[in-house]
């Protein structure tokens, strides 16, 4: 799996580790495993039961740890983080685990997700005195478990996570303890296994297959875990609320090969695809292509429904990384192409339908769509398996702000015009809700197709 | 596309560009969209006219140049070359181009392809007393050019080129010249496309779809061409002889969006994934699966006629780069789950067919077949697009010795049962050759398959 | 001037920048200056009156900072501080500067020094709740400063630095202020220039010579000024004590070409050798050589005195880094000899006194004493610039403990035997005093010799 | 030992070693040792008796190699190389010792000094149809020992080194044998010793002392030792002439511990300021100081005989490195400062008498007088330890161009005022010539100041 450079959405992957004596070497392989999660940086942190020890960096997992690295790193307890996001300065400051001390030890934790209150939870801080080493959300998680008057750890953590609000799949370290926090909402994946003796948590399933570990249940919403030497205890600290699962997970961000949410990913799409089919009857093409890699199930469940052919029209070079175009040569070449080569014998003279889960800005499907027509397709058409995005996210999706999202400032012919194409087909709210698991009463956030938040943005509010 | 790092395979890309003031971001392009054919190390030498600059590097293209590097190169004509092939010290000597001084000035060669006398000549030069700084078949040629009695250039490369035998897809610079040359068997792939108001040749035409140029024709077997400012003018000096193909170019090799010997490998995969089902009627399967990326387009074909159908069943973690596996976790993991996983609700209790390209060793295969097992298939049916491999590679397809290759060893059902597999065909030799094109009177090497080599290797004889 | 790196000394060096429109590039030359005083590690951050950067890295001046981060460092308010220091995990941690957000914005301090009292203050930060996120002393500054409850920054500055005790000299940015802190007893140096129409400290004089800076005055002990649009302006938080300036930045520290203290390093250290050979009349010997560079001036003045003929008999290798030794080469050859190599034409038959500053764990001097017998001299006698080292540093020289401390185990008899030298001295404590200047009534600590501390240690009552 | 980076002198150090088991480590520490002949890149060539191996990088000793290289280059026979010199692009191609393969194996050579007639054997060899891979002298060795019609390897070397001309120190290696050669005029230095049951030679003897080998003797002019299993052979393949000792390498570029052409640079270097004092009486000044470190012993020297006080008026900054200097700063600092700082107690109010070595360009020269005069020192008495140079050197230090040396330009007085010194003087010819050995028949190169060149330099007169 291999996700888009430009497409602004902020990721992270999370990963804790209990009773593996090569913690660091197991946090290491479910990063990898995460990695389409966060591209920018990577950190591990890791206990032996007395000492607390870290290392981070920018990059990729393979270019920040070497072996030497995970061999200093030794011990039983570990957590892990790999991040896409922020940019310029702040980057390298803001990467995680953050591992602080304070009265009682030291304190590590990585978070994937999104506050909604943290602005004015650090302006709180500021207030009686605090000082902020970061800019990211974390630092204000432990400020308040550092703050906390409660007496024991657990308790003071179940304090602390009370008073945040938003997308949360936590893991936190001590020098004896993994600690696990997924918010009441459950916006964010957070899958609990068995590793040998002990235990493994990480955002996605796909790290468990990669370390041969077993798939015990999801981390429960509003539930949180600590793991010692006492075991596994589960705790509820949350009043009870209705599910807000993230539908991009599936649609876009989350490995096929992973479970989340009650299912397999790559079974989601390929139902979004025949929903697609399904909203779509009456188009005549040739053969049906999908913009690898993130769309392949969804295209082929369109193909399946609809009896249009599943062709592989576009071939991925995963070698991206930071190749250049001179701009003399962009007349002629474009970033696209950096990344999509069109198979010509199989484009030429065909109606071509095209499949991709979302539209952000539009910039780049623009640039594939003639791509492909300059391949010689006859006709293009473009099915979306979202609706058009026209809201911000608040829970951990970085997109644009309104003025960027090509949704929210054109309607869908005027989009179809943009982008070059014949046809412009979104998935719509429904469809898309149809094809996600709702067997154990799930339920879906479509705040940015919907503009229904399913919780309140405390930060705007005060700002 | 990527190719697996543990196939020992000697592959090489070539690049060419005459007319186009920035040669050195041309060639950049062009080396990145080659990438595939060579991940070790890559090279460019440009000339403004006057002097022959070079930056050579050992990684991918993305890493050896920075955009200043390619500033500094400076010029309209341009040569370039990736690598992945030989271990340890010599690998960052054999960086190519390689460029030397002689009596007439600079003088560059990329190669792609393996020489069969080039040990036979090495000691006929060290004879007469030549040093030799690289271990690399292309410093012999660069040394009989020098020596040539003949008065022009052109007449000193096409007496060079004439005592060389073998496999060898060659570009050359000089201060105000780009010369292109290809065996007279035509083993590996050369195409000819115009760039802007200039000329580009690549080893594949992917390289032409990212830069924007048009595909022209191949360059001929035997032909030589010279580019410079006179235009282009094209020559045949060897006598001509019978073409002998690659047909792993087609199997497994180049990228599909190119268009090689005369026709799209997409095409050809599809063709030999068709014969495949052809040949194996009472296979009784769910569905059928590739082993991505290489055997996509194959395993398409083979369900297009065997009415299995097609599903995607193993992911690929195209961020595989340098990870590694502490020893003591082997047990649970294996360096193919770095790169493959499966995606359990599609592998499940269902009868599998994998396609795949070929079989060497047999070693990664045996892990693949073991994964899909333990995501819960049912049966697991192996259907390789080639027959077995038999038999070395004297022309660039750098495979393992006779005792390494596992069909040299193993019937059939041995390695069946080796491979852990509940049955294993090959393609016959015939529904391969029938899958490729002969429209234009193209014939194919099949040595590694059948043992008939289309051209004595004069150093095996001598050694 | 290159300090020796098996020496374990806490140093550390400080520089300021106000009013000038490269502040940057004014900080590194300023810290290239220093370099001597802190070679792990550099950092440097600046304000353009809108927004605090920074820059921080392992290493030297000259490696951590590129000419683009210097650019991209844009402002007229700089702090720098290069850090010779702690070991490991903790080194990266605890670079300086420490910039961090609190209520009123950013706040950034640089620290030479150490405090007394920082484990006693953090303690009780902690028990209300604060994180830490180094381990270094200047986080509890910050702290302080952030929790104080006065007004104004200058006043929540002044509460801050009136609860801290120890050594500090103290570097404060702000979006729009520099802010400077001398702690009451002057242990460390710190002096202020005229920098165009801007200002700057630093720890030494020598880096205003670089950057062509004038000298003012130095800060005085207890004094707190500020630099901002109001210009310069002076305070006095501080209650007046008794001053107890460093003996060893003279003795061994500083470098000769800096005044601190009153005066000119280089002057003292002269008297320094004078006062060592009129305490050592009776020495009948050829030739005076130092341990280059921190003794030459001494061994000058010792030669004038003495009229001992001063000889060049050690040449120090500049280019040490991390070189290494085999250790099947260790019986021949030395870690010594890396440094040092001796002059055969001078040494040979000679009785030679050797100046050096001081003898920590004299494991050093053992093999350079041994090297310079082996290069034919026939009496080779120690003379050392300062009295017996026997008690630990807590303000800012990192002695390693009692135990390792050779003067504290041994009386000089037995120290001259173990060095294997013919005679050993030292400079009595009055000697080495009365090279000091005192005209304006300074008063030095000598706790390392005389075992009087000047200022009691908080933090080890507590312990 | 520091050389100045500004100074466009070509140097290189070479080192070779037989019969050591770690003859890796020990090349290792001799360049580390010669460090001050080359910084620009550095290469070891080592055989374990079957297979030579190398490793070649740019800058320092200590970045090039990393303990994991020299392991891996095991064996006992090794060479050695250090250079400064080429720039730009030419630089990485020409690092040395180049190895290559020839008819009878493996050949390398590291060589320290410049040929005269290089560029005539090489249009001779290209002619012949010889290709080249560097822009080196080396290579045109290597050539002539390959091409030679002699039967044994050590009457090849003899046939070549025998038609090369000018100034040569030169160390082969093979799978084998350690071979060295000095050019019959013994341009530069080359000494031989005992390294445990082996053998050393290198171009200074300060490498012997840090590895505790015992100096045997000089190799001679002209001489030719092999190094084997049956020992140790000398030879003199060429027939004699008149010794041509560069008097620079006593001037300026050896080290003061080494001792070369007959005895101790440090011993030469202190006749020279004798000898400068002695042309000099009536000079009326107060101190006298060096511009360190290459002059120290020679104003030291000065002092002695003139009675002119020694002082350390400048002190050396030893971490320069890359260090750079804003343009807009370069008002009130400079490049001098970086390297030198004054002490202002000592220049004050003083008349100053500086002895530097040399004088090239002047440009450094004239800063470091305004330097002086700026700490106050009332006059400035510039005296130089050579004649003016006027001439170019072939024979292996790189000076500028003609109209690049200031002395070939201007007359002293003029010079004198350039510099804006109080008064300039030179060391005559004969002053120089008296302070260098002669006991043994030593007669020396001082064709850079008389213009009198003990060999024909064949290439310029071809060209």
């Amino acid at each position: 799996m291999q996700y888009d450079w430009d497409r602004p959405r902020e990721f992270c992957g999370v990963v804790g580790i209990y009773g593996d004596k090569n913690a660091s070497f197991s946090a290491y392989l479910a990063l990898h495993a995460l990695q389409h999660r966060g591209q920018e940086s990577a950190g591990i942190a890791v206990s032996d039961g007395v000492t607390v020890r870290k290392k981070l960096g920018m990059g990729l997992v393979s270019d920040v740890f070497a072996e030497k690295d995970l061999k200093e790193l030794h011990g039983h307890i570990g957590i892990g983080h790999n991040r896409y996001s922020t940019t310029g300065a702040s980057a390298e400051l803001n990467i995680q685990p953050i591992v602080v001390r304070y009265k009682d030890g030291a304190l590590g934790v990585g978070h994937n997700g999104n506050l909604t209150n943290s602005q004015t939870l650090r302006r709180k801080l500021e207030a009686r005195g605090s000082i902020f080493q970061t800019t990211s959300d974390s630092e204000v998680i432990l400020h308040l478990v550092a703050k906390s008057l409660e007496e024991s750890l657990i308790d003071k953590i179940k304090d602390a996570v009370r008073q945040i609000e938003g997308a949360f799949s936590l893991v936190f370290i001590t020098n004896d303890k993994l600690i696990v926090v997924r918010d009441p909402n459950g916006f964010r994946p957070l899958a609990l296994g068995r590793l040998g003796k002990g235990y493994i948590v990480a955002s996605e399933t796909a790290a468990f297959d990669l370390l041969g570990a077993k798939y015990i249940r999801d981390v429960e919403k509003g539930e949180m875990i600590v793991f010692d030497n006492n075991g596994m205890q589960s705790y509820h600290p949350f009043p009870k609320c209705t599910p807000a699962h993230c539908v991009f997970e599936f649609v876009y961000f989350s490995r096929p090969d992973s479970r989340i949410f009650g299912d397999y990913v790559d079974k989601t799409r390929r139902k979004l695809g025949k929903n697609l089919a399904l909203e779509d009857k009456e188009t005549d093409a040739d053969i049906v292509i999908s913009v690898p890699d993130s769309s392949n199930t969804t295209a082929l469940g369109y193909s399946r429904r609809s009896n249009v052919k599943f062709e592989i029209g576009l071939i991925r070079n995963h070698y991206v990384g930071r190749t250049f175009i001179n701009p003399t040569q962009s007349k002629r070449s474009s970033d696209v192409r950096l990344k999509f080569n069109t198979v010509g014998g199989v484009l030429k003279d065909r109606r071509v339908v095209i499949v991709d889960d979302s539209i952000v800005r539009g910039t780049t499907l623009k640039k594939l769509v003639q791509t492909v027509r300059e391949a010689g397709a006859r006709e293009v058409h473009l099915r979306i398996s979202s609706p058009p995005i026209k809201n911000p996210c608040f829970y951990g999706m970085n997109f644009p702000t309104h003025e960027e999202l090509i949704a929210n400032k054109r309607e869908v012919d005027e989009i179809c015009q943009y982008l070059g194409a014949d046809s412009l087909k979104y998935l719509s709210l429904e469809g898309m809700l149809s094809a996600m698991p709702s067997e154990q009463g799930q339920t879906y956030c479509t705040a940015c197709f919907s503009g229904v938040y399913p919780l309140k943005v405390k930060d705007l509010e005060e700002t």
